[in-house]
């Protein structure tokens, strides 16, 4: 049995519920986070409840995130006896009279939910089995001035239309990649892009991006190991031809791009060296792996890797 | 006590929920209608179905909209004593493995929600209490290229983030008005946009809007009335200076606009024949007034006024 919380209750997943009349139902009006917990911490927590502060902000509810959220989520993973899970975080503005211009009074709807994912780290392994097939789509981003992009909202449907987009594609393809309204290309329906072109981290720019917290520590992470990054405008072609190319999320962690639209790139010496980083990072704040840093991990709330 | 219709069974409104996973909740991944019932009978019943079934293809669900949703949506106006009464139909893509890629097995989650109206045709009276006080907003409507513009979805943050704009106006404005992303007036958050220029009736063409079914209404009257009217790409500058403006939706069915962005506009005499031809339909179709054309309404299915 899967045991969620909602609202600072432990439910039966089967029994968790919310009201039709919530507005998270009604019009996806509400904030979500996708964590990841290694050995019973959430990694880079402090992010994540700060990326959950700021599109709660945009959305004009920047109370509504709980002040006892961590708290929450470690009891529903004792609850579930869970140490190796993903983590959903869901802050919607709950039940309103019934018009669409929301009420400055916000009772929130705060679920958080969880299931049991492989352990990761250096002794860990991959949730995916496969590097990723990756087909570039029509569906365009959304733009920053119609949605802001930094905002995680749980309003999801650009990402599933490009997702559905991939039920015409006969290669199996399991990420779309979206290109903003000028034809550049922005990110996957849940991740983040990175190739390598001659020795280069490239990564499209912040903008019309949702700007990833896996992205952000992958671009710290090849500075600490001395491989030079840039953010900018690129096309499908230039992944195409690229040495390397991998998504990120929170979840995938680092997942080399196998092919894009049928052409073969896949991960490489880059990759690896930023995987090899990623995964000792995760040792070292989670698993309390000391390695003569002086950080053991295990807080969780920190700001640096 | 108001009663709503979940999967097909009448429930009390304070005991309807749906799952924390159904897909409605997680990503706003839905179809929805606002539809109006006058006299008992939903007014255009069978376009409201229609653009349901729509944007459930869009959403790739094509088969989501039960066959007996008439049905159920007349149970719970019965249910609930109503005659006159606002009705909307939410068809989510319900409980699904977690994944973002839907799964082409769909079992949906169908909500009937209705409330109390006042009644509509020559002797009813309109919901709204005074004429719209309207603003343009920054925000930009979202382009079809990202969601399809003539798509009904649980998606509504971009509305709801331009009513939040609101917020900041010290005119006490209750409709945004938004432009497309090349300036061009748009619609409102939850209405369509009407202005008269030297007697012709002018509206911003399909593209970047949702398709209203009042808009389309009013356009056929407007024709059988012989008011001229024109379809194009307007800015906000030539609706501030028009005759007459008026905003239309389900609800409103067609409300002036006594000012936009402080500026008097109000509505006149081309209004107030589309108002007294609207109410004509309603009576005609929903009050059973006979009046020659051989439409004796309460049908309520057929295609054309």
């Amino acid at each position: 049995m899967t045991v969620y919380n909602v609202d600072g209750e432990l439910v039966d997943r089967k029994e968790a519920t919310v009201s039709v009349d919530d507005r998270g139902f009604r019009y996806g009006d509400g904030a979500f986070e996708t964590c990841r917990a290694y050995g019973g911490t959430v990694f880079l927590w402090g992010k994540h409840r700060e990326r959950l502060e700021q599109t709660c902000e945009t959305l004009g509810m920047r109370e509504a995130v709980p002040g006892d959220l961590r708290a929450r989520i470690d009891e529903t993973l004792a609850a579930n006896d869970l140490a190796e899970a993903y983590v959903r975080v869901s802050v919607t503005r709950g039940v309103q009279p019934g018009k669409l211009t929301p009420d400055e009074d916000v009772d929130p709807t705060v679920v958080v939910y969880v299931k049991p994912l492989p352990a990761g780290g250096t002794d860990g392994e991959a949730v995916w089995d496969d590097p990723a097939t990756v087909e570039s789509v029509a569906t365009r981003r959304i733009p920053d001035s119609a949605l802001p992009a930094d905002a995680k909202t749980q309003n999801y449907l650009n990402g599933i239309l490009a997702r559905l987009e991939l039920r015409e594609s006969e290669r199996g393809a399991d990420e779309s990649l979206m290109c903003d309204l000028d034809g550049y290309v922005a990110e996957g329906a849940t991740s983040n892009l990175f190739f390598v072109d001659d020795g280069t981290l490239m990564t499209p720019e912040a903008g019309s991006i949702l700007p990833g917290i896996t992205r952000g520590t992958v671009l710290e992470l090849a500075d600490w190991i001395d491989v030079p990054s840039e953010t900018g405008r690129y096309t499908v072609g230039d992944v195409r031809r690229a040495e390397e190319a991998f998504l990120t999320n929170t979840t995938w962690e680092i997942r080399p791009i196998a092919r894009l639209d049928g052409a073969a790139v896949g991960g490489g010496p880059v990759t690896d060296r930023l995987r090899r980083a990623y995964d000792e990072t995760v040792d070292r704040r989670c698993y309390g792996d000391t390695d003569g840093s002086g950080n053991e991990g295990r807080d969780g709330d920190g700001q640096n890797l």
